[in-house]
């Protein structure tokens, strides 16, 4: 054995060696696209549900959630979604989530240009850099879906989950693209931002349409900020509120409102998150119990979900299987055969 | 270049390919044990903090759940230890999750030989192979936790965590063996098991030992399992309030029981194993605002925190980081000095 060859033989060796005695857990992938629209390479992290690569059942296509501020929110709500969308428990389809990595945070995020004083040195000055989020949300747009319908087995159903400038991102696509999603997520969103001017928006946006779209979907959780922090907060609070009044009495929006007691800014994301879910897809969830005396209910069930949320949804063939096998090992000899019956309709292989 | 050459230089060109392409994004390791006590293999996964790999902070030292039902709750499980831990909002420290995965799971968390016929279909039966639980008990404590603690930078304090089956068996734990874990959650447990067999030794319990041991946590979460499956669960929901009320009479533990409204069986974990966390630790988090005006509040907080649990807790040299940058960035000189000092406190390399 000559050395270079050694030497080449080791790295392989080495590979092999470390890979048997570890082996990772991966919830996703990171990829890397160079954005025309913001001038610089972006990375967005993405996390495929547990389906789907499943060669035993036939491939299926799942709803996205882009998830602003990735690096931070991207690993429980990969795993959340996964927990929520597992048979027979299911509250929601199982999900691809895009988690998206920051560059200029505030930049992206706001929608105008405004600097503020830091509220706790007044000689500092905060924000320099703010207003870009119509160019943030034309790469979500134009280079992100694309690029993820293109690659992935995408359905047409996608949420936006944002915090505090995210959640500000998250209201104002809504008001200003309420096309682009079909459901929004803003966790304790920054609606104090440039003297409110999201509120004065939605003012506009309500004065102007009369109602919001319908069949879209939007949550927004509020945190416990309290006294505690009362001189660093108070617009947040009082500006949620002024959003939360606006809408609730325009009523034709699938809104929910929550304050999170005990739950601060920066942790209200996560029972937000999940809250959001549940509520997004309100309905999902189908009895396993029921549909053994009660079979035809599964279909009755999607098709009320499907008109509620404005795009069709069919049972998983990964569900079907679940309630099969529960028909079988319980000895529900129709309602085996009829959920048999109901697979072949769905996913029969031609 | 002849023919072997070239074959051992294909797979070394292909491993960094496909490794720049596509990142995987790891948030654990998998690792197999053979269990002399259970006389077979089993695979534990690994989930390890933030920081622990951080080689800009001296080495520290984490408590550790042990998370039963591994295969199904680490995902979620270890992304929200992570978030619920990020500073500067942390209300747990960082910790170590250990999942346990299952093999033969009625085997190892039951705490008797019971069968019973099923609820659905009277002809069968249901948990021929139960009763193995302190088997299964000696596993974790002699091998799982000694080679845990021989391979991780682990603190002593420990959780126990588990679900269903893994709640009877957190609970049975702690009435058998108190000493082994620090704090114990049990999500919607199945108290049922063999004509309430647990009630009766948590009776027994508090008629030899009066009080339970002090400085001990048990968190119980309890579904809203409800009308719909009366007939499944009735005897489940009576068994939890029986239990219920014979902890809260005694009095001694550091107990927390919440009934989760829309949460069934199989989702009640989620949302329990976030609270059960924030209900152990709680008094962990420290507000970094307050801290400018009031340095000495950390120790004192880590004083009462460290009393409370019954182990010793002190800021994490991470978390100083952060607090130091804080007062630094908004201008808190003095206190800003007060944390350099608390660092070389704690962390200073001799």
């Amino acid at each position: 054995m000559n050395n270079w060859f050694k030497f080449l033989y080791l790295p392989v060796f080495l590979f092999f060696l470390s890979g048997k005695a570890q082996e990772k857990i991966n919830i996703g992938e990171k990829q890397t696209l160079f954005s025309k629209v913001l001038n610089e390479n972006r990375e967005i992290w993405v996390h495929l549900p547990k389906t789907y690569g499943d060669h035993t059942i036939s491939p299926a296509k799942y709803p996205v959630i882009y998830l602003l501020d990735g690096e931070i929110n991207f690993e429980y709500y990969a795993g959340m979604t996964d927990f929520l969308a597992r048979t027979p428990y299911a509250d929601i389809p199982e999900c691809i989530v895009v988690g998206i990595k920051n560059t200029e945070r505030t930049r992206d995020l706001t929608p105008t240009k405004s600097q503020k004083k830091s509220p706790v040195n007044p000689n500092l000055s905060l924000f320099a850099d703010s207003g870009g989020s119509e160019n943030f949300v034309k790469f979500l747009q134009e280079e992100v879906k694309p690029f993820i319908n293109k690659n992935y087995r995408t359905q047409e159903y996608s949420v936006l989950a944002g915090h505090s400038f995210g959640g500000l991102f998250a209201i104002n696509t809504l008001l200003n693209h309420p096309d682009y999603f079909n459901a929004y997520v803003a966790n304790d969103p920054s609606l104090w931002w440039d003297n409110k001017v999201l509120i004065s928006r939605t003012k506009a946006y309500v004065e102007k349409n009369k109602k919001f779209p319908a069949k879209k979907s939007l949550y927004v959780s509020q945190a416990d900020n309290g006294e505690r922090q009362k001189n660093w907060n108070s617009d947040m609070t009082e500006a949620i509120e002024e959003f939360k009044e606006i809408v609730e009495k325009n009523g034709s929006l699938n809104y929910k409102h929550r304050f999170f007691e005990g739950e601060v800014h920066g942790t209200v994301s996560y029972p937000g998150n999940y809250e959001a879910l549940k509520f997004i897809f309100n309905g999902f969830r189908t009895d396993i119990k029921q549909l053994a005396k009660n079979p035809e209910l599964l279909e009755e069930d999607y098709k009320k979900l499907s008109d509620r949320m404005g795009a069709e949804f069919t049972p998983s063939e990964d569900y079907l299987n679940v309630v099969i096998k529960f028909m079988k090992s319980n000895g529900f000899k129709e309602s085996e055969t009829y959920f048999m019956n109901l697979k072949d309709k769905y996913y029969s292989k031609k």
